[in-house]
C-alpha cells in the first residue's frame, strides 16, 4: 500500500540521523498522499537503526490505523492537525534539533538576521504559545497542532513561505510539498536558528535585515520571476 | 564471573567514547548485581582503546575486590555509595561531558526548560554542594557519593525520577536500571545541558516550562499510562 | 576549453562542503584566465554531489556566457565586479559559513584579536553596508560587488592585504591569486569569526591586537622579508 | 641521528590534526634529547599530509641546524627558550586551538573552575604579557619564549604543575616529559578552555574551585600518594 510514499517516508525519516538533527528516537517524519487521504508516519520509540519501510504506520486523517502493526508516532494527531488546516503540505517533520530548541525554549520566534534565513523563511520563524492546562489535558498533541495553526492565521502568514514552526517549550515542526523538502527544511531551520544566536552573541541587540533584503533573496527563490538554479 | 553482566558493562564503557561523551580517560561506568551483591567498573586510568572485559574488576559492596588485577576506578566508592542508597539503581556513570560540566562548575541546578529535558528528568537535574575540606580529607570519593544521597533526600527527589546529578566543581554522574541505560542518561542529560545554555543565551532570564507540560511528559513516556512508544 | 582552470575550480568547489563550509548549495567558487578575460564558475542551485567538471560554466567579465548549458550562479555579477575592480584576483568565494555570516548579521567588522587573523588579514575584516531598495532593485547581484569595492577604496585598503569581505545582512566573499587560495581563504575566515566571537565571550571589551603584533605576524608571512615556510 | 626521537615527535605531530587542533598547519610539536642538548622540531609551513619523518629538523639548544633541510618552525627559538629556561620539559607543542585562542585574545588567565582542569594543571593557566614594540623588534619568537618563563618566575609556578601557558592575542604553548605528553596536554588545555567559556556562558561571575579541591584532584593524579591509575 503507497509504496512509493512509504519509500519516501522512509528515506526522509532516515535522513534526520544523517544530518545529526536527532539523537536517539528524537524526531520523526510523515507523508500524505493527499488523493487518498492517507498518511505514512514513522512508528513511536522505534529505534532509526531498525527502521524498517514496512514498520511505517498508514493512517486517514481521522488517526485510524489503516495499515501497520505498530503504534504511530506519539506526535501524529500534530502532524493531522497540520496535514488538514494545511492543504498545500505534503510532508512535516518534527525534531529535537538543539538550535531551534534553545528558541522554542526560549519562547521567542527566530528573526530574520539575513539572507540565508530569507533564501526559506520569509520573515521570523514563528515560536508558538505554549498550551493551557485545559488544552493539555484534553488532548495535548491534537491541540498542538490547532495553537500551530492557530499563530499561522492569528498572523497571516502562508505556511507555504514560512514552511517552520517553533512550539514554546518544546521545538520545531517543520514541512514542505514532499517529507524530502520537509526534511530540508529542518536542516534549513537549525543551521539559520544557530546563526541567529550567534548574530545575537555579536551583538545583543541586532537588526533584523531591511524589508527589501528579505523580499528581493525570498522572491529570487521562490516568487513568480525566480532566476535561482535551474529551469 | 558475572559474564553477562561483565559485558554489558564492558559494552556500556565503550559507549562513552563512541558518543563523544569522554576524552581520553574521563568516564566510567558500572553495573551491579543486585542478588550477589557485586559490582563490576571500569579499572582506573585505563584507555578505550586498551579495554577488554577481563580487565573490568569486580567488588562488594564494600569496597572489596572479588576479581579483577586492576585498581578499579578511582570514582568507586562513590558509586557504591549510590548503589546502597538507591535500590533501583542497576547501573551507574560518570564523565566529564563539557555542558554538563559547565553547569557544574557554575554550582546551578540545570533548569527544566522544556520538553526535552522533561522527557527524561522530572524537574531540574540538581547539582549537588561541594565537600567541605573535612569531608574531603575524610574519603573525598565516598562522601561525594554521600552528598549525592543527602541532596536527593533533602530535595524529597526520586533518582528514578530524576536519573542524574551534577556535582559542583566536578561533573555529572547518571544512572538507571542497567548500565546500557545510565549511559543513555549520560548522552541525554549532556545534550540537554547544552540546549539549557543555549537557551539561556537566548534569554538570560528564561522561564522554565511550566508544571503541567513537564508533568504531561515525563507521564506520557514514564507514567501508568504512558502512551510513547511500543508496549 | 580552459581545462586546467575548469579542474582547478572545480576542486576548489568541492572542497566548500569537504571541509564544512557550506550546507546545501550555500556557496560557489570561480577563477579567471587574465590573458583571455574569462571566468569559470559554479552553476546556480547545483548539488555538489551532481557538480561535475563539465557542468561549470565559461563567461566574459560583462558577464555572457561563452561555454555551458546551465544558468551560472545567482551570485555570479559580484564576483565580476570584484575581477574587474581588483586586478590581482584569481579566484572568488562565497559561503554562508556560519561564524562569518554572524558578524555580517550583525553588521560589525571582524576585529583583528590576535595571531590567527593576523597571519592572513591585516587588519579587521570589514563589514560592507547593506544595499538601498534602489541599488538591490536596479541590479542587487552588480550592485553587492560595487558596494564591496567602495568599502575597500573608501577605506584604503588593499584586497591583497585583506582577502575577505562580509557583506551587511548576508555573508563572506573571500578571494586569492586562485580559486585554491580564495577557498583556503574562505576557511581561515571562518576559523578567525568563532575565535572571534569566543573571545567576545570571554570578555565582551576584549582590545584588538597592538598594531606592532599584527604587522609582525602579516609580514613575516607575506612581506618582503618573510621567513615564514620554505622558500 | 634520533631515530626514536624522530619518530616520536613525527607521531606526535600527527596527532594535532587527527586530535581537532591545528587548521592547516597551525601547530607544531618539538622533543629534545637532553643528553645530547638536540631538539627535533617540524619543518615550517609544511602540511601535515606532506609531513614524513625524515623532514622533521634537528637543531642543537643554540639555534643551529645539524640535521635537515627545510626551515624550523617559525616558532622554533620559543620552543628553545623553554627548553633552556625548564629543565623538566620534554616536548613542547604549539597550537591555535580556538578556545585556548580566545582566552589568550581576551587576554586573561583561563580560571580553575573545577575538578577537569585541576586533574592536569594545579591553578590558573597563566596568560603571558604581549610584547613590547622593542621586544619583538629585536627577537620575536625568542623573546615569546622569555616572556613565558618571566611569566612563571615571577608568579613562583612550577611548570611541572601547570604544563601550559596561553601568550597574550596570540595562543597555547603547552610541554610535557615527551612530545606525546605535549600533546595530550594540548587537547586536555582546549577541553579546559572549551569548558571554562562555557562555565561563565552559565554564570558570569562564577567562582573557581575551592583551593582544597584542586589540591586533592591534582594530588591524587601527580602527588606523592598518587592513587589514580595503575601502578
Amino acid at each position: 500500500m503507497l509504496e512509493a510514499l512509504r519509500k519516501a517516508v522512509y528515506a526522509a525519516n532516515m535522513e534526520l540521523p544523517q544530518r545529526g538533527l536527532v539523537t536517539y528516537t528524537w524526531g520523526n517524519v510523515s507523508g500524505i498522499d493527499r488523493q487518498q487521504g492517507l498518511v505514512v508516519i514513522k512508528p513511536s520509540g522505534v529505534s532509526y537503526e531498525e527502521l524498517t519501510p514496512d514498520k511505517l504506520v498508514v493512517l486517514d486523517l481521522n488517526g485510524s490505523v489503516v495499515e501497520g502493526d505498530l503504534n504511530p508516532s506519539s506526535d501524529t494527531k500534530t502532524h493531522l492537525e497540520l496535514y488538514k488546516a494545511f492543504p498545500a503540505l505534503g510532508g512535516v517533520v518534527h525534531t529535537h534539533s538543539p538550535y531551534a530548541v534553545a528558541w522554542a525554549q526560549a519562547g521567542e520566534d527566530i528573526p530574520c538576521y539575513g539572507t540565508t534565513h530569507a533564501d526559506y523563511f520569509y520573515g521570523p520563524v514563528p515560536c508558538a504559545r505554549g498550551l493551557t492546562k485545559e488544552e493539555l489535558d484534553e488532548d495535548y498533541e491534537k491541540n498542538t497542532g490547532k495553537v500551530i495553526v492557530e499563530t499561522f492565521r492569528a498572523r497571516n502568514i502562508d505556511p507555504v513561505h514560512v514552511p517552520a514552526v517553533i512550539c514554546r517549550s518544546h521545538g520545531p515542526f517543520t514541512w514542505g510539498k514532499t517529507a524530502a523538502e520537509a526534511v530540508y527544511h529542518a536542516v534549513v531551520l537549525e543551521e539559520v536558528a544557530k546563526m541567529a544566536l550567534l548574530t545575537r552573541q555579536v551583538k545583543g541587540d541586532a537588526e533584523p535585515a531591511p524589508t527589501h533584503v528579505v523580499e528581493k533573496h525570498f522572491m529570487r527563490k521562490h516568487g513568480p520571476n525566480a532566476y535561482y538554479g535551474q529551469k
